[in-house]
């Protein structure tokens, strides 16, 4: 075995004091998200009535490229950050692989995954504006989990719609949130006209990401003092979870190092971003070389598949218009147990991103997925997430290719999560039980006709 | 909000080479265990057939205070250790407390608790000796899951018996250990002499850290090139669990306090102790004040009610006769949700230093430990262990005995693991269905008279 260090953990004085806004340092900003009545370019103002208003003025911030992270939001940072960077040898050894691979270790968090990053900024700028009550949407539930913890923090009331099918599968999730004093709402559920309308048209409807998000907002404009918070796909989430890379960058420099490729599983792109953004940084200003690489479920491939083009961020199309890359906003992705990863669009920033090619994306099938993690939960002790999976299996596509080259290229992902109240998910795949999803051209094509331009 | 630190990390150079062996500074040492068939004091050769020939020595070395860490498993444990002191903020504001309350994070290990501190040294020498298959109990499932991790990581074969009722109410724990690639049997089983027997008697025995003990001795000892492993109770496990208050020594220091008070919960000790020897050797060599704490289930209250005489490890009798407080081996204990710590008696080093008064116990109520543990989710963000909740509920009588008093006193506890896996006991207890467990002193007197006095 090697002597070298193996985990790498910055400490307390190095906790970065800003989030990075690769908004500022892009060359082709996002296009602006459209008001959803007037189709007119949107200013911070009009999301007030959904989101805290620190939150809209981040959303659209194209001009300062550091946000100074609140001080109560870094004293709680503190509880848990820095996370561990971890040399996987474990990973390398049983692969037999030249490169080498790291990982960013969210899994340590308390609620498990990176999501508590920007659940306890949103949560804190809610209370900061006088806001007593807030609702989200949740698929796996770790957002859900994170929000539930991150408003008892604050002291907010919050109320959660979990995707019935997570609700279901993890039953698990609901309870964390129940623990941590949550109301927990299977979606669709009969709470809200979003819910009642397409439960109506499929009463039995498994629910999506899109589907919760409606009936979260709906809630919280219906709810005196009470706001709505996203877990991903916006740009003052990613914004949040820069924290990630950002301290991936010193920690690869104590490993004296720099990543070649940087890879993060893909659901709304707030994980890929927050671990890639910081070091996208310097192939834009420096023109460094890295490669960024986001892994999306097969079954649910806007990245790879999906169509550049203005599309709402929910279903009931409550949300401003936004420029992604997306499968329609009524797309209902198959029922894989990633539930984080279950969402038809990308966010504004990585769609932008993806269009100008200074990022890739690959789909990963279910049972890659799975296989990727039970290899690299015996290697490496740790079961991750579903969704974290997909990143693993994307990082060890990298490394086989490395073996074949001979390669010692530098390998970074984010585990954004642990699997832990995902193991009903690892039975049913040891018992050879899950399987892949396909998706032809003609689905694909069929259901972004079916929402036609939204534009006008 | 404070602007103290709250997480005290050392860094990896102050990571101990050795464990500490309280056994060497003790002034009234533990009685040696007897050889279950003579009678006589029993010869680390003895053990041989048993457990890996290093581990025999260990178990009764009364002479060398600190016992160096292989290299092999020093190395494994920068992996994830050290495990973070962490300055309980949110707990001490929900309690109004004047105390400062401190817990060891052992629930950050790749599999969520401490059990992986020896499972790795355990499985290191066992590797070291030749051996290909090692065999374990577990109750809740902490030790099952670090043994098969640690089993994957030095090549072994794993088969661990799981005692029925958490098998059954905690099924991932059982997916966990069969993702590592171990062979997991709810016990009792029909796989052995003692399993059968006992189902002969009782059809429907949900089983007990007892009975799984015996059927996983009976197996390694059935099989070629097989050792057994244990995941406490036993002086080596303790020895190797010392790694947690060493690290804790030290983080205290970097945090400029001196616990007034350490806390642990107890099942066989191993957690207990390694959280406290190291403290207590400054109160046996240096006359420090420390009071020391077991918090075990009232249900099962081997120190608060049990008797100090020779008893059996295990239900079948297959282990050396060992001086301990004992409910008597033939104890079935009730159903709590707490399994690691349902078993009859305490470790030889325990006992001892508990008759001697260099320790204190408290016993909880199931309710009052599910309290504890919501209050401690809510504040701290994250879930503990059901076992865990035993030393959180103590944690909080001390802190609240300082809101009396004003006391300012320093209070440490070790968080032994996360309760992830157990949301499912969580439920229950938020939907009101768990219930306090009572035993009258005659149901005790009546099993202990049962088994009568072995040593003759």
């Amino acid at each position: 075995m090697s002597d070298k260090r193996k985990r790498y953990i910055l400490p307390e004085e190095e906790i970065p004091h800003y989030w990075y806004n690769i908004q500022a340092d892009m060359v082709n900003k996002p296009m602006p998200p459209l008001h959803p009545k007037t189709k007119q370019p949107l200013k911070a103002e009009d999301l007030y009535p959904i989101f805290a208003e620190e939150l809209c003025r981040q959303e659209l911030n194209q001009t300062d490229a550091w946000i100074e992270i609140p001080e109560e939001v870094r004293e709680m940072y503190k509880y848990y950050r820095s996370t561990p960077l971890v040399r996987a040898y474990g990973l390398e050894k049983a692969l037999g692989t030249p490169a080498h691979i790291y990982f960013k270790n969210e899994s340590v968090s308390p609620i498990g995954s990176h999501k508590l990053n920007s659940a306890l900024a949103q949560a804190y700028y809610c209370k900061q504006e006088g806001v007593t009550n807030i609702t989200t949407e949740t698929g796996a539930g770790q957002w859900g989990a994170a929000l539930s913890y991150a408003a008892k923090v604050f002291g907010l009331e919050a109320a959660v719609y979990q995707v019935k099918i997570s609700y279901e599968q993890k039953p698990y999730r609901r309870s964390i949130m129940q623990t941590f004093g949550a109301q927990v709402t299977p979606s669709p559920s009969m709470s809200t006209r979003a819910g009642k309308d397409i439960l109506t048209a499929h009463p039995n409807y498994q629910g999506s990401l899109g589907t919760a998000i409606s009936e979260a907002i709906e809630l919280a404009q219906m709810t005196p003092n009470c706001k709505y918070t996203l877990g991903s796909v916006l740009s003052h989430v990613t914004l949040h979870q820069t924290i990630i890379g950002l301290e991936a960058e010193k920690q690869m420099e104590m490993a004296g190092e720099y990543p070649d490729v940087v890879i993060g599983c893909f659901g709304g792109g707030s994980n890929f971003g927050g671990i890639s953004f910081p070091f996208m940084r310097h192939n834009i200003l420096e023109g460094k070389k890295t490669r960024f690489v986001a892994a999306e479920p097969a079954s649910c491939p806007k990245l790879t598949r999906g169509k550049f083009q203005y599309d709402f961020g929910d279903e009931a199309g409550y949300t401003p218009l936004l420029p992604m890359f997306t499968l329609g906003h009524n797309f209902a992705p198959a029922h894989i147990h990633a539930g984080g990863l279950r969402y038809h669009g990308a966010g504004v920033i990585v769609s932008q991103l993806l269009k100008d090619k200074l990022m890739e994306a690959v789909d990963i099938q279910q049972l890659e997925s799975f296989e990727a993690g039970c290899l690299f939960a015996q290697a490496e002790g740790i079961i991750p997430a579903p969704e974290s999976c997909h990143a693993i299996a994307a990082a060890i596509r990298e490394a086989n290719q490395c073996k074949e080259t001979g390669e010692e290229k530098v390998i970074l992902f984010n585990l954004s999560g642990h699997g832990l109240i995902d193991m009903a998910s690892y039975d049913k795949y040891l018992a050879g039980d899950l399987v892949n999803y396909s998706l032809t051209d003609e689905d694909i094509q069929k259901n972004l006709d079916e929402i036609g331009n939204l534009e006008k």
